[in-house]
């Protein structure tokens, strides 16, 4: 198949990607934004276990989580390019590529607050890593809210 | 849904996985795995196009991916407890439970050469990347002879 430059050919925000973050069709960038997001929110989801007491807190676990998390934030961006709004079912929603600065905006916000909690992951101390956590959250939910639908496409 | 302790419950040698490592159901465990793999996979692939000279050396691409690579690594085995040979579709052959201090030395063989490529990538050294390239791959070849299927299972 043909190797489709997808991101050399995206326009606006969109475009000022690396350039080495290219998918041989989109299927691929859906596939891999949509891993990288399901890795991430399980590392989310192991932190918010110990920051709500439903798991006990483990130091570690929470350190290695955070560090996960904050790679994780930085993938899926490079995977939203133009012609990645069709290939497999995906939830992402047509505001994305219609206001790329926006969405942007909150991609930053997500990576900034990710940074955040590895920040306060590494002291080791709940109360540190409770006082940064509802900032994630509070990104992960605002983005959700403006950039990905209810339902699966197709 | 009422919990389920999956690892918790895990025999023989996948039992000794971190506590910490839990899905609440079968399915979160296999897309955690799948998603993982499909992360590190485009990652080793990034790197690969390097190697073989079909993109340019980035050495700044070549390092972030090797520590991602590094990082996925570490992620998917805890997902294969007892009991996530089935939920969705995944190519997980039974060896895997059958044969779990092989599944697990696999396992095992692929982060380490997964850590000698992120060293290697450190060095910023396309020729020091190419020296320990081929044992990434080849430890990822023979886990998917012995325990990865043709086909999706389902």
């Amino acid at each position: 198949m043909k190797k489709l430059m997808i991101l050399a050919a995206a326009s606006g925000v969109l475009a000022a990607l690396p350039a080495a973050a290219q998918f041989q069709k989109p299927e691929d960038a859906i596939k891999y934004r949509q891993s990288a997001f399901t890795v991430m929110n399980y590392h989310v989801a192991r932190i918010g276990a110990m920051v709500q007491g439903r798991t006990p807190f483990d130091a570690k676990a929470a350190n290695d989580s955070a560090h996960i998390v904050a790679v994780m934030s930085t993938l899926p961006f490079s995977a939203f390019g133009d012609g990645t709004d069709k290939g497999m079912p995906h939830r992402a929603k047509p505001e994305i590529w219609k206001d790329g600065a926006k969405f942007k905006a909150a991609a930053d916000k997500m990576a900034a607050e990710a940074t955040k909690l590895e920040t306060a992951a590494k002291t080791g101390s709940l109360d540190a890593i409770k006082a940064v956590f509802g900032g994630v959250g509070g990104s992960c939910k605002a983005c959700h809210d403006d950039f990905r639908a209810e339902r699966f496409s197709n």
